[in-house]
Protein backbone atom coordinates (compact mmCIF):
# COMPACT_ATOMS: atom_id res chain seq x y z
CA UNK A 1 0.00 0.00 0.00
CA UNK A 2 1.39 3.23 -0.79
CA UNK A 3 2.48 5.83 2.33
CA UNK A 4 0.98 9.30 1.66
CA UNK A 5 4.00 10.65 3.69
CA UNK A 6 6.38 9.75 5.71
CA UNK A 7 5.61 11.42 8.86
CA UNK A 8 5.41 8.06 10.93
CA UNK A 9 9.32 7.73 9.60
CA UNK A 10 10.27 11.30 10.50
CA UNK A 11 8.66 10.78 14.11
CA UNK A 12 10.08 7.49 14.97
CA UNK A 13 13.17 8.42 13.97
CA UNK A 14 13.37 11.51 16.04
CA UNK A 15 12.52 9.49 18.94
CA UNK A 16 15.75 7.17 18.51
CA UNK A 17 17.96 9.85 17.99
CA UNK A 18 16.46 11.84 20.99
CA UNK A 19 16.29 9.01 22.81
CA UNK A 20 20.15 8.36 22.41
CA UNK A 21 21.50 11.48 22.63
CA UNK A 22 19.29 13.76 24.38
CA UNK A 23 17.38 16.71 23.02
CA UNK A 24 19.69 19.33 23.94
CA UNK A 25 22.63 17.14 21.96
CA UNK A 26 20.66 15.87 18.72
CA UNK A 27 19.70 18.40 15.58
CA UNK A 28 17.61 18.56 12.89
CA UNK A 29 20.54 17.05 11.27
CA UNK A 30 20.69 14.23 13.25
CA UNK A 31 17.21 13.04 12.59
CA UNK A 32 17.47 13.33 8.87
CA UNK A 33 20.09 11.78 8.62
CA UNK A 34 18.50 9.28 10.61
CA UNK A 35 15.64 9.11 8.28
CA UNK A 36 17.28 8.71 4.92
CA UNK A 37 16.14 12.40 4.42
CA UNK A 38 17.63 15.85 3.59
CA UNK A 39 17.47 18.57 6.36
CA UNK A 40 15.44 20.49 3.99
CA UNK A 41 13.21 18.39 3.57
CA UNK A 42 12.08 18.01 7.30
CA UNK A 43 10.58 21.25 7.25
CA UNK A 44 7.68 20.20 4.94
CA UNK A 45 6.91 18.31 8.15
CA UNK A 46 7.64 20.32 11.19
CA UNK A 47 8.96 24.10 11.53
CA UNK A 48 11.18 23.75 14.06
CA UNK A 49 12.88 20.86 16.52
CA UNK A 50 10.49 21.52 19.13
CA UNK A 51 7.85 19.97 16.88
CA UNK A 52 9.37 16.43 16.59
CA UNK A 53 9.89 16.73 20.36
CA UNK A 54 5.91 17.21 21.23
CA UNK A 55 5.65 15.29 18.10
CA UNK A 56 7.42 12.05 20.22
CA UNK A 57 5.93 12.15 23.36
CA UNK A 58 2.39 12.85 22.72
CA UNK A 59 1.23 9.94 21.76
CA UNK A 60 2.13 8.13 25.21
CA UNK A 61 1.56 10.87 27.63
CA UNK A 62 -2.02 11.05 25.85
CA UNK A 63 -2.86 7.61 26.26
CA UNK A 64 -1.24 6.95 29.74
CA UNK A 65 -3.23 10.17 30.56
CA UNK A 66 -6.53 9.34 29.22
CA UNK A 67 -6.59 5.27 30.64
CA UNK A 68 -5.62 7.17 33.98
CA UNK A 69 -8.83 9.16 33.45
CA UNK A 70 -11.20 5.67 32.40
CA UNK A 71 -10.04 3.80 34.98
CA UNK A 72 -10.47 6.38 37.88
CA UNK A 73 -13.83 6.30 36.57
CA UNK A 74 -15.03 2.41 37.30
CA UNK A 75 -16.14 1.15 40.41
CA UNK A 76 -12.86 -1.04 40.90
CA UNK A 77 -11.71 -1.34 44.61
CA UNK A 78 -8.48 1.09 44.45
CA UNK A 79 -5.91 -1.90 45.02
CA UNK A 80 -7.21 -3.37 41.93
CA UNK A 81 -7.42 0.33 40.26
CA UNK A 82 -3.67 0.87 41.19
CA UNK A 83 -2.50 -2.71 39.46
CA UNK A 84 -4.51 -1.63 36.31
CA UNK A 85 -3.00 1.77 36.27
CA UNK A 86 0.63 0.38 37.04
CA UNK A 87 0.09 -2.27 34.17
CA UNK A 88 -1.12 0.20 31.70
CA UNK A 89 2.51 2.72 32.70
CA UNK A 90 4.45 -0.52 32.26
CA UNK A 91 2.46 -1.48 29.08
CA UNK A 92 3.05 2.18 27.56
CA UNK A 93 6.56 2.26 28.44
CA UNK A 94 6.80 -1.53 26.73
CA UNK A 95 5.10 -0.85 24.00
CA UNK A 96 6.05 3.40 23.20
CA UNK A 97 9.77 2.86 23.59
CA UNK A 98 11.70 4.87 23.10
CA UNK A 99 9.16 7.31 22.46
CA UNK A 100 8.57 6.94 26.47
CA UNK A 101 11.96 7.46 27.10
CA UNK A 102 12.06 10.48 25.53
CA UNK A 103 8.96 11.80 27.41
CA UNK A 104 10.38 10.34 30.49
CA UNK A 105 13.79 12.07 30.27
CA UNK A 106 12.54 15.66 28.64
CA UNK A 107 9.23 16.46 29.73
CA UNK A 108 7.75 14.84 32.90
CA UNK A 109 8.48 16.85 36.11
CA UNK A 110 10.55 19.00 34.17
CA UNK A 111 8.19 22.09 33.58
CA UNK A 112 8.55 22.40 29.85
CA UNK A 113 5.20 24.19 29.44
CA UNK A 114 2.16 25.21 31.53
CA UNK A 115 -0.07 22.54 29.48
CA UNK A 116 2.84 20.13 30.17
CA UNK A 117 2.94 20.98 33.65
CA UNK A 118 -1.21 20.13 33.95
CA UNK A 119 -0.76 16.60 32.46
CA UNK A 120 1.95 16.04 34.93
CA UNK A 121 -0.57 17.03 37.68
CA UNK A 122 -3.92 15.56 36.63
CA UNK A 123 -2.11 12.17 36.04
CA UNK A 124 -0.93 13.11 39.99
CA UNK A 125 -4.49 13.86 41.05
CA UNK A 126 -5.93 10.78 39.61
CA UNK A 127 -3.09 8.53 41.37
CA UNK A 128 -3.53 10.31 45.13
CA UNK A 129 -7.55 10.56 44.14
CA UNK A 130 -6.83 6.28 43.89
CA UNK A 131 -5.25 6.64 47.37
CA UNK A 132 -7.67 8.75 48.54
CA UNK A 133 -10.80 6.25 47.90
CA UNK A 134 -8.65 3.00 48.96
CA UNK A 135 -8.46 4.89 52.49
CA UNK A 136 -11.70 5.67 52.49
CA UNK A 137 -13.32 1.62 51.82
CA UNK A 138 -10.90 0.82 54.22
CA UNK A 139 -8.35 -0.99 51.90
CA UNK A 140 -5.66 1.17 52.39
CA UNK A 141 -3.45 2.15 55.01
CA UNK A 142 -5.40 5.52 57.36
CA UNK A 143 -3.27 8.26 56.77
CA UNK A 144 -1.26 7.30 54.13
CA UNK A 145 1.74 9.93 52.59
CA UNK A 146 -0.23 9.95 49.81
CA UNK A 147 1.49 12.60 47.89
CA UNK A 148 4.69 11.28 48.46
CA UNK A 149 3.76 7.57 47.69
CA UNK A 150 2.05 8.66 44.46
CA UNK A 151 5.55 10.31 43.36
CA UNK A 152 7.05 7.43 44.71
CA UNK A 153 5.30 5.28 42.40
CA UNK A 154 5.73 7.58 39.38
CA UNK A 155 8.89 7.66 39.90
CA UNK A 156 9.91 3.78 40.47
CA UNK A 157 7.85 3.26 37.15
CA UNK A 158 9.00 6.16 34.83
CA UNK A 159 12.73 4.70 36.00
CA UNK A 160 12.08 1.54 34.22
CA UNK A 161 13.40 3.63 31.09
CA UNK A 162 16.82 3.46 32.65
CA UNK A 163 16.87 -0.22 33.02
CA UNK A 164 14.05 -2.15 30.80
CA UNK A 165 14.20 -2.88 27.56
CA UNK A 166 11.41 -3.99 25.79
CA UNK A 167 11.40 -7.69 25.48
CA UNK A 168 8.82 -9.97 25.88
CA UNK A 169 5.26 -8.36 26.79
CA UNK A 170 4.64 -11.11 29.57
CA UNK A 171 8.13 -9.82 31.27
CA UNK A 172 6.36 -6.58 30.94
CA UNK A 173 3.33 -7.64 32.71
CA UNK A 174 5.27 -9.69 35.81
CA UNK A 175 7.28 -6.80 36.31
CA UNK A 176 4.09 -3.96 36.52
CA UNK A 177 2.45 -7.01 39.27
CA UNK A 178 5.85 -7.10 41.18
CA UNK A 179 5.96 -3.15 41.36
CA UNK A 180 2.09 -2.88 42.41
CA UNK A 181 3.00 -5.74 45.03
CA UNK A 182 5.82 -3.91 46.24
CA UNK A 183 3.65 -0.99 46.80
CA UNK A 184 0.52 -2.86 48.23
CA UNK A 185 1.81 -5.25 50.27
CA UNK A 186 5.63 -3.46 51.34
CA UNK A 187 8.78 -4.94 52.04
CA UNK A 188 7.99 -6.09 55.80
CA UNK A 189 6.77 -9.80 56.58
CA UNK A 190 3.03 -9.65 57.68
CA UNK A 191 3.03 -12.49 60.59
CA UNK B 1 41.04 34.39 53.02
CA UNK B 2 42.06 34.30 49.44
CA UNK B 3 41.02 31.25 47.21
CA UNK B 4 43.57 30.00 45.54
CA UNK B 5 41.89 28.70 42.60
CA UNK B 6 37.96 29.36 41.16
CA UNK B 7 37.55 25.44 40.79
CA UNK B 8 34.82 25.21 43.15
CA UNK B 9 32.99 27.52 41.06
CA UNK B 10 33.97 26.55 38.33
CA UNK B 11 32.00 23.35 39.07
CA UNK B 12 29.38 24.82 40.57
CA UNK B 13 28.32 26.98 37.44
CA UNK B 14 28.88 23.79 35.40
CA UNK B 15 25.95 21.56 38.11
CA UNK B 16 23.76 24.86 37.46
CA UNK B 17 24.23 25.05 33.67
CA UNK B 18 23.89 21.34 32.95
CA UNK B 19 21.27 21.11 35.14
CA UNK B 20 19.28 23.50 33.56
CA UNK B 21 20.25 23.16 29.67
CA UNK B 22 20.91 19.62 30.09
CA UNK B 23 24.79 18.36 29.17
CA UNK B 24 23.77 17.76 25.25
CA UNK B 25 22.36 21.42 25.21
CA UNK B 26 24.90 23.09 27.42
CA UNK B 27 28.39 24.51 25.45
CA UNK B 28 31.20 25.55 27.51
CA UNK B 29 30.37 28.97 26.65
CA UNK B 30 27.59 28.55 28.85
CA UNK B 31 29.60 27.54 31.61
CA UNK B 32 32.22 30.19 31.25
CA UNK B 33 29.37 33.27 30.89
CA UNK B 34 27.33 31.39 34.27
CA UNK B 35 31.04 31.59 36.39
CA UNK B 36 31.92 35.02 34.75
CA UNK B 37 35.18 33.63 32.94
CA UNK B 38 36.90 33.90 28.95
CA UNK B 39 36.24 30.48 28.13
CA UNK B 40 39.47 29.94 27.25
CA UNK B 41 40.34 30.57 30.89
CA UNK B 42 37.99 27.40 31.49
CA UNK B 43 40.57 25.16 29.84
CA UNK B 44 42.69 26.29 32.82
CA UNK B 45 41.02 23.94 34.96
CA UNK B 46 39.22 21.48 32.23
CA UNK B 47 40.23 19.81 28.76
CA UNK B 48 37.14 19.15 27.89
CA UNK B 49 33.05 19.75 28.75
CA UNK B 50 33.26 15.69 29.88
CA UNK B 51 36.19 16.62 32.22
CA UNK B 52 32.82 18.75 34.05
CA UNK B 53 30.50 16.15 33.73
CA UNK B 54 32.45 13.97 35.80
CA UNK B 55 33.51 16.72 38.45
CA UNK B 56 29.78 17.65 39.11
CA UNK B 57 28.64 14.29 39.65
CA UNK B 58 31.79 12.89 41.12
CA UNK B 59 31.12 14.03 44.65
CA UNK B 60 27.71 13.12 44.88
CA UNK B 61 27.81 9.18 43.74
CA UNK B 62 30.76 8.82 45.76
CA UNK B 63 29.36 9.96 48.78
CA UNK B 64 26.35 7.85 48.51
CA UNK B 65 28.45 4.62 47.45
CA UNK B 66 30.52 5.24 50.30
CA UNK B 67 27.93 5.84 53.01
CA UNK B 68 25.80 2.57 51.40
CA UNK B 69 29.31 0.37 51.65
CA UNK B 70 29.40 1.56 55.74
CA UNK B 71 25.86 0.97 56.47
CA UNK B 72 25.84 -2.52 54.62
CA UNK B 73 28.76 -3.72 56.63
CA UNK B 74 26.96 -2.70 60.27
CA UNK B 75 24.61 -5.26 62.78
CA UNK B 76 21.74 -2.95 62.16
CA UNK B 77 18.15 -4.65 61.41
CA UNK B 78 17.71 -4.89 57.73
CA UNK B 79 14.39 -2.79 58.14
CA UNK B 80 16.93 -0.20 59.83
CA UNK B 81 19.75 -0.48 57.14
CA UNK B 82 16.89 0.62 54.45
CA UNK B 83 15.94 3.59 56.61
CA UNK B 84 19.00 5.01 56.91
CA UNK B 85 20.23 4.33 53.33
CA UNK B 86 16.77 6.24 52.40
CA UNK B 87 17.67 8.84 54.72
CA UNK B 88 21.53 9.33 53.09
CA UNK B 89 20.02 9.61 49.47
CA UNK B 90 17.73 11.78 50.28
CA UNK B 91 20.18 13.99 52.12
CA UNK B 92 22.34 13.62 49.36
CA UNK B 93 19.74 15.32 46.77
CA UNK B 94 19.60 17.69 49.37
CA UNK B 95 22.50 18.76 49.90
CA UNK B 96 24.23 18.35 46.10
CA UNK B 97 21.06 19.56 44.40
CA UNK B 98 22.12 20.69 41.49
CA UNK B 99 24.84 18.37 41.14
CA UNK B 100 22.67 15.34 42.10
CA UNK B 101 20.55 16.42 39.20
CA UNK B 102 22.82 15.93 36.65
CA UNK B 103 24.10 12.84 38.08
CA UNK B 104 20.47 11.36 37.94
CA UNK B 105 20.00 13.31 34.77
CA UNK B 106 22.97 12.34 32.72
CA UNK B 107 24.67 9.12 34.52
CA UNK B 108 22.70 6.60 36.53
CA UNK B 109 21.41 3.60 34.34
CA UNK B 110 22.60 5.21 31.09
CA UNK B 111 25.75 3.42 30.59
CA UNK B 112 27.90 5.89 29.83
CA UNK B 113 31.20 4.42 30.46
CA UNK B 114 32.47 0.84 32.24
CA UNK B 115 32.99 2.76 35.80
CA UNK B 116 30.11 4.42 36.19
CA UNK B 117 27.87 1.55 35.26
CA UNK B 118 29.74 -0.88 37.72
CA UNK B 119 29.11 2.37 40.69
CA UNK B 120 24.90 1.67 39.53
CA UNK B 121 25.37 -2.12 39.84
CA UNK B 122 27.09 -1.86 42.77
CA UNK B 123 24.61 0.53 44.91
CA UNK B 124 21.98 -2.06 43.30
CA UNK B 125 24.17 -5.28 44.99
CA UNK B 126 24.26 -3.41 48.34
CA UNK B 127 20.41 -2.66 48.36
CA UNK B 128 19.54 -6.00 46.98
CA UNK B 129 21.67 -7.21 49.56
CA UNK B 130 20.26 -5.63 52.32
CA UNK B 131 16.69 -7.09 51.20
CA UNK B 132 18.36 -10.18 51.24
CA UNK B 133 19.20 -10.25 54.57
CA UNK B 134 15.92 -9.01 55.60
CA UNK B 135 14.42 -11.98 54.29
CA UNK B 136 16.75 -14.60 56.09
CA UNK B 137 16.03 -12.68 59.37
CA UNK B 138 12.37 -12.89 59.07
CA UNK B 139 11.78 -9.42 58.92
CA UNK B 140 11.06 -9.05 55.47
CA UNK B 141 8.24 -10.81 53.22
CA UNK B 142 9.96 -14.22 51.33
CA UNK B 143 10.60 -14.78 47.89
CA UNK B 144 10.11 -10.53 47.39
CA UNK B 145 10.96 -9.81 43.71
CA UNK B 146 14.56 -8.32 45.33
CA UNK B 147 15.81 -7.02 41.80
CA UNK B 148 12.41 -5.14 41.22
CA UNK B 149 12.28 -3.73 44.84
CA UNK B 150 15.29 -2.28 44.68
CA UNK B 151 15.20 -0.66 40.96
CA UNK B 152 12.01 0.65 42.45
CA UNK B 153 13.07 2.43 45.58
CA UNK B 154 16.52 3.57 43.58
CA UNK B 155 13.84 5.15 40.88
CA UNK B 156 11.45 6.83 43.39
CA UNK B 157 14.64 8.14 45.18
CA UNK B 158 16.45 9.52 42.26
CA UNK B 159 12.71 11.07 40.67
CA UNK B 160 12.76 13.01 43.57
CA UNK B 161 15.58 15.32 41.47
CA UNK B 162 11.74 15.97 39.45
CA UNK B 163 9.68 17.52 42.18
CA UNK B 164 11.72 18.30 45.46
CA UNK B 165 13.40 21.56 45.71
CA UNK B 166 15.58 22.08 48.82
CA UNK B 167 14.26 24.25 51.47
CA UNK B 168 13.94 22.57 55.20
CA UNK B 169 16.51 19.63 55.91
CA UNK B 170 14.14 18.25 58.32
CA UNK B 171 11.64 17.87 55.45
CA UNK B 172 13.78 16.24 53.41
CA UNK B 173 14.19 13.86 56.32
CA UNK B 174 10.05 13.70 56.71
CA UNK B 175 10.00 12.83 52.87
CA UNK B 176 12.67 10.04 53.36
CA UNK B 177 10.78 8.32 56.19
CA UNK B 178 7.75 8.40 54.31
CA UNK B 179 9.39 6.58 51.30
CA UNK B 180 10.87 4.19 53.88
CA UNK B 181 7.28 3.88 55.10
CA UNK B 182 5.60 2.80 51.99
CA UNK B 183 7.82 0.66 51.03
CA UNK B 184 8.21 -1.35 54.06
CA UNK B 185 4.57 -1.67 54.99
CA UNK B 186 2.67 -0.95 51.65
CA UNK B 187 -0.46 0.65 51.06
CA UNK B 188 -2.46 -1.89 52.05
CA UNK B 189 -4.17 -1.77 55.88
CA UNK B 190 -2.50 -4.10 58.18
CA UNK B 191 -5.68 -5.49 59.91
Amino acid sequence: MPRPSRWDDVVAAAAKVFSEKGFGGSSLEDVAREVGMLKGSLYNYISSKEDLLFAVVTPPAQRLLDQARELSETDLPASEKLRRLTRTHVEIIHEYFPYVNVYVHEIVGRQVSDEWSEMDREYLRLLEGILAEGEKQGLFAPGLPRRVAALSLVGALNWMTRWYRPGDPAAAQAIADQITDVFLSGLLSRH
